[in-house]
């Protein structure tokens, strides 16, 4: 279209935005780390003491002096006094003196003195009753077979070395390391870092209000039966639910009519209450146009990318006022979502000052069918994923998903509704090949 | 170990302990779909009206009869007299008899007696005004030079084919179309389609309560201070954040002392009042045989597996009582989380009544390293992800980042939390090899 010359791809109109929007200054909250999952530090995060604070046993076994099983093996045991058991939870109250040992349990404290311990299964013991000496040859020693002798020798079957089987004071994390950086992901694994170490609460950002307004005069809200020439404002919830999705709080304004007072007003109502503002113009390019010129009434330096190179989505325009974002998505529902997509969730990202690139959940999957596109512009293909008659390769997963194509209208709601993800071809692609691995991205 | 002979991989243990598992007959409720991102729809849904309604133009141009524009081109076009412009929103007021056109912009209804659309950029407009003939030469035809002038007459320079430019009736969905069935997750996609056809409410399944009880005489809660021997609880909080992540209810139950009697009460209790419990044991081969013991004794059939060939999580202890799952995860942080992704994310998918088979979130990557299994044994692989060097080779994604397994003993949470991921040596192999591009799912 003459309208679109020179268009820039999604990354460097997304890199021309970022340039020319101040750094974020997120607003922060203390929250129980039980409910945090999902949301990002607002500070450094440095461990107060060290995990673990004293040495535990890894396995169930015995604790030793790793020196007195130098040289035991099978044919050749180190003999050792069994002098009781360390307890769980508590410090063993006793101490190991050469060739004694101590029954210790899997996460037990190492008792003081030894150094080591030696996994139940490579020992034997040596039961001493009556006259005689019965020997239980390679028998499972279980704590209950071992404590039920009085006085028992136990045979040791392997060395040990200084350390074996013992989780050293510090391993897991030392003292004042730091454990996250602010701007990181509150994952399960990050819930239970922070449980280990005490903190019960934990300071994290705010989610970043984001404004969502819709416009067409033809766009009625859902709950309205439309009438002939009307369409329920679908843009407004998908956003939202984009929005949510990415770590940020919806603030939907509804449907504004298609003139550039209702639309100034809109958007700056919406500047002032949120962080950033995302409209879906009319489809047409005079409701665009009429877009554009609002961002540029409202704040400097307004509109920055007026079309990206990109299908769908070429009409998205991004646009600062003020240091926010103000981005204009085209009306039609699949561009909204796709869009949103590409360059809603890393300003999100931004906003909540996440620290790490962003990593977009795929599945690896093998193309059914070529696909072209024009050299220079990046292509979003809906993609629905299929099980493969073959089954999995490995660890890979090569071929154990079948990607094929939904073709259709670029705004048809339900190819979305369709598609397990959408596949990306790259602006300096000119098309995949049948049986190409690709990414698929999840939506 | 002497212990775990025989023992099967995660998806034939799971398949043992799902072939024991009734149908699940989840709860249901009615939300309004504005908040249902996430959650499962719990009915089949169908649309009660076509989607569009009417025929809709896909493009700002104009409305015509296609078979006035057959044979048109630049050098020879067809003429066709402007009657009009089709309103946003509502029916045009206009019909279209043959050599006739009217403006229509992007998403308007098509008005009676037209077929299909010409795009603006191939027309031209023919000025009459005053004497003479000025003829605007392929410059861009807008709604505004159009309609400035009287009575003009259009110049098409393309021919369209019945219905091109225009989404038909019924084109995006059909009346009555199974549009989810029951089962599917909602996400931003489904939220559209949903509001698309009016359903601002929708039914979808309560998320199944899920029981979480920590066990180990050594064990306290988070907010406790830890004496010498004791550890806080983590796996409550991280297997709580999967649960949650995974869409159900955790519910605590909190830390129960090693003795059968406290393990029977408590799991009894959880499963009086939720759909499935979890139970860490403590660590030791007694605290797991006290947590199986506890299983037998409370329902029918009991204890299935004892013990998964997976490193970490050997001794993951799956069962049902009375129709309800109950799993005993080792007591080790990293592999109480490890396998609760592989265990319990699949069986909340169940209670859910989710209808399509999990797509697990990843990434493809370059290993680093050769890593060596055992055949026969699943491995999981804690794995950092980092950006090559090299950069992306385009859609595969193949080579973006490379995957460093980070090593460290299996009991440490601080290896998860600096972990992007998972890498799974699945067990026919024995192991990856260096250079191999590998899909590391996102914890």
């Amino acid at each position: 279209m003459p309208e679109f010359l020179n268009l820039l791809p999604p990354d460097e109109s997304l890199d021309k935005l970022l340039r020319n929007l101040p750094d974020p200054q997120p607003a922060t909250e203390t929250i129980d780390t039980a409910s945090a999952l999902g949301r990002i530090t607002a500070t450094d995060l440095r461990a107060p003491h060290a995990l673990p604070e004293f040495e535990r046993s890894t396995v169930d076994g015995f604790a030793v002096k790793a020196a007195d099983t130098f040289g035991a093996s099978d044919s050749l045991p180190a003999y050792l006094t069994l002098i009781g058991e360390c307890p769980m939870g508590a410090i063993p109250d006793l101490e190991i003196q050469a060739t004694q040992t101590a029954i210790i349990h899997t996460g037990g404290m190492l008792p003081p003195g030894a150094d080591a311990v030696v996994m139940l299964e490579y020992t034997q013991t040596l039961h001493h009753e009556g006259h005689g000496e019965h020997k239980e040859k390679r028998n499972k020693n279980s704590v209950d077979s071992v404590l039920s002798v009085v006085n028992p020798e136990i045979e040791i079957l392997r060395a040990v070395a200084d350390g074996e089987n013992v989780i050293l004071i510090g391993e897991d994390v030392a003292k004042d390391a730091l454990i996250k950086t602010k701007g990181s992901l509150i994952r399960p694994a990050e819930v239970g870092g922070l449980m280990a170490l005490g903190f019960t609460q934990v300071e994290v950002v705010h989610p970043p209000k984001i404004g969502i307004i819709s416009s067409g005069d033809e766009v009625v809200p859902p709950e309205k039966r439309p009438q002939p020439g009307q369409v329920r404002d679908i843009n407004s919830y998908t956003l939202a639910s984009l929005v949510s999705k990415s770590g940020g709080e919806a603030v939907i304004y509804g449907i504004v009519a298609d003139s550039l007072d209702a639309m100034k007003s809109a958007i700056s109502r919406a500047l002032d209450e949120c962080e950033m503002v995302l409209i879906t113009a009319g489809s047409s390019a005079s409701a665009r146009d009429m877009t554009a010129a609002a961002i540029d009434e409202l704040g400097e330096p307004g509109v920055l990318v007026h079309g990206v190179n990109t299908r769908p989505g070429k009409p998205t325009i991004l646009g600062v006022c003020n240091g926010k974002a103000v981005i204009g998505l085209p009306g039609n529902p699949v561009s909204a979502l796709v869009n949103g997509t590409v360059f809603v969730a890393p300003l999100i990202r931004r906003l909540l000052g996440q620290s790490t690139t962003e990593l977009r959940p795929s599945v690896s999957a093998k193309l059914t069918v070529n696909l072209s596109s024009s050299a220079g512009r990046e292509d979003w293909i809906s993609i629905k994923l299929i099980p493969s008659p073959v089954g999995g390769r490995g660890a890979g997963g090569e071929g154990k998903y079948l990607a094929e194509p939904i073709f259709g209208k670029s705004n048809l709601i339900f190819t979305l509704v369709a598609a397990d993800g959408l596949l990306k071809i790259p602006p300096d692609a000119t098309g995949l090949s049948v049986g190409e691995i690709v990414d698929v991205i999840l939506i």
